[in-house]
């Protein structure tokens, strides 16, 4: 008998009918012998109905009520799925986040979680209930109800998981695990097994989007095993996300080709070479909340260097109105811009004690004639700005040369 | 300096727009340097859309669960109003029931208030804050989500004035007050400046709606000055409720006309006069959850009696349906059912001490030619049942012999 944490999505919570797939997946795990949690979202679109609500009667919604509206969407899906189990025939019982406890800051619409309560929650497992939890949302030591920012539900299964020192957290998405790549750009992307912690990182913020990153981070540290799967398929073992130490010897080089379309790069060309440059650059963009991505500058030469960055490409047109007040402050000589930028990057821990990953990824792209931009890397990554318009391209020559579409020997 | 709690009802909140002129008037209030508890229903629609949802999950929604859904109602439109008061420059702070807290018993969707904690909500205060209170909902010992079941909102507003020892409960409805019939059916009818809790009760029950009956008994029972006003209207005093400590001399001996169009009649001819026959008719009804308003049973000739009493037209076919039975079970004689029926009453606590009441109110209806069909009656009120194509007829002509659009002297 294992105590398992599940986490449903939106979609999976999207009608009455999916509800009742989900209570039937459940009772399965349960009439196995199992202990279930289950943490939910609220129906898919609901938050953002709620949202939209409540800029309507404010256009900057105060936080602390904000988070009082939107958090009801999964105080609404937590009542439906027990009501589900219940008609199924399978014990069942709803906590919101205040009523676990789940102890959080109270940094109202992106609060961080402290402590969490097991005791309710054991008591009722033990009587043979399954304990479904409101994702997303918690309390502060004052009683008001705080959520944890978008996508916080997968942090609530995890954290709930190590809360309890569950077996495994399962988070069930609409995928059914993590990919080489996106199989819609390459059909012969294959489903990986295992991913370790970092590269899912890696995966996660270069655009994989299967899991919330801020849940793998809180994976990592509180060593929770952790699986991807899919919720529309009723066989599959998704992936599990493995420890470091977990990696066999054969873990292949490259995990994964991740890419990110929607990126703009911007460049302030001719910057005098001097301490203090990069802030007096990002710091206007930084103050104005646009996101930077990669940042790149390279050797000056005659005193002067060059300095880019990628911003989302929604952020283009303020990231460059800034900089028109920036370019002048600190004498630059030039602004470029391009809004069609993609971002590709290989992902993979074998990468560390492997030379020629990067010159191999190189050469293959120039094989195809795409010029790249810009470069950046890390411990378990490289990652290369390209025209948009060879994405797709780069995509695939990349997952072939790196041999992705071959199951390890 | 007075603490006025306001409950604005469903459709107050219906709309941002609405909600914003619901913030523009509380203001107004605190402006005045009045401190303010407010307490709000759902926003008009959205219990019922809950109640769908939770049905088309589960057939017969669980008690608890169904609490955690419905409740989410009140939660929104809390969060709502405290961002237009914020909005308005006002500081506001939302509360759920369970925040309060407000501790009610455990009878899932239709719990009592047992206790209120008023630390919080008096702390705001004092700091200036208008404190906004879900409507309808509460928790229970042990922490559950409780809800006080349909209209529970008035009762909320009464139980935190009495818990406040507030100077006024005012609830904010769709109409300016309680008037001495339906304005729609006699232009003539008059809004009243107070009426009695007795009245109140009387007219609530027999179809006016102003305010649910349970507040109504909750305000008498604490002794809450009670108000009801317009939620629509800039001006007016609306109708204090006073208690009969309070009534004047000139109290007029008649209030006014209640009525109500959709019953239906139902009769057993020929019922052996014997002791328990009343509960070997009406328990069968009862145990179909079937509502039961007028009941007549006359005196006996030649050892059989007839058996008489009223159901909500909707469940004429089923009660029918349950007599049949009934009827070779007693040794009945014969069934007769009218489906058209209407109630209409003159309530006032004044004709305790008057005669004739009855008597006139015959005589009116005999004039115009209205045949009754039934009578019953209590300390303050005088019930007939007749055809219902006469309704309308029968309130105006009762509303002009009892002088009810002359303002007293």
């Amino acid at each position: 008998m294992a105590l398992i944490v599940q986490k449903y999505g939106g979609t999976s919570m999207g009608t009455p009918e999916r509800i009742r797939n989900v209570a039937r997946r459940i009772a399965k795990f349960q009439a196995q012998g199992h202990q279930v949690v289950v943490v939910v979202s609220a129906m898919s679109g609901e938050t953002n109905r709620l949202i939209a609500l409540a800029k309507e009667v404010q256009a900057q919604p105060d936080p602390r009520e904000l988070d009082v509206v939107v958090s009801t969407g999964e105080q609404v899906t937590i009542g439906l799925l027990c009501m589900a189990l219940i008609n199924s025939g399978v014990k069942a019982r709803s906590y919101t986040g205040p009523q676990v406890r789940i102890l959080t800051d109270s940094a109202f619409t992106k609060a961080r979680i402290l402590k969490i309560d097991e005791d309710r929650m054991r008591k009722d497992l033990e009587e043979g209930c399954v304990v479904v939890v409101a994702g997303f949302q918690g309390v502060d030591d004052a009683g008001n109800i705080t959520t944890l920012g978008r996508g916080g539900s997968d942090t609530t299964g995890v954290a709930l998981a190590a809360a309890l020192r569950a077996d495994e957290c399962q988070i069930y998405t609409d995928v059914d695990g993590v990919y080489t790549t996106d199989p819609r750009i390459v059909p012969e992307a294959r489903k990986l097994d295992t991913v370790t912690f970092e590269e899912m990182l890696e995966m996660a913020s270069l655009g994989s989007k299967v899991l919330q990153i801020r849940s793998v981070e809180f994976a990592g540290k509180y060593k929770v095993r952790l699986r991807v799967l899919s919720s529309f398929q009723e066989e599959g073992e998704g992936t599990l996300i493995t420890f470091e130490d977990d990696i066999k010897m054969e873990q292949p080089i490259i995990s994964g080709i991740a890419f990110n379309r929607d990126e703009a790069k911007l460049t302030v060309l001719g910057v005098p070479d001097r301490p203090g440059i990069a802030y007096q650059i990002l710091g206007p963009i930084a103050d104005a909340n646009i996101d930077v991505d990669m940042i790149i500058q390279n050797v000056s030469h005659d005193g002067t260097t060059d300095f880019s960055f990628t911003v989302p490409r929604g952020e283009h047109d303020r990231a460059l109105g800034i900089l028109e007040g920036v370019k002048a402050h600190v004498g630059a000589r030039e602004l470029r811009a391009d809004r069609s930028m993609a971002k590709v990057s290989v992902v993979g821990v074998g990468m560390r004690s492997h030379v020629g990953i990067a010159s191999k990824m190189f050469r293959t792209l120039a094989e195809e004639g795409i010029n790249i931009q810009m470069i950046s890397t890390s411990e378990i990554k490289i990652s290369v700005a390209i025209d948009e318009k060879y994405l797709e391209l780069a995509v695939r020559v990349l997952h072939k040369a790196f041999e992705l579409d071959q199951v390890p020997a």
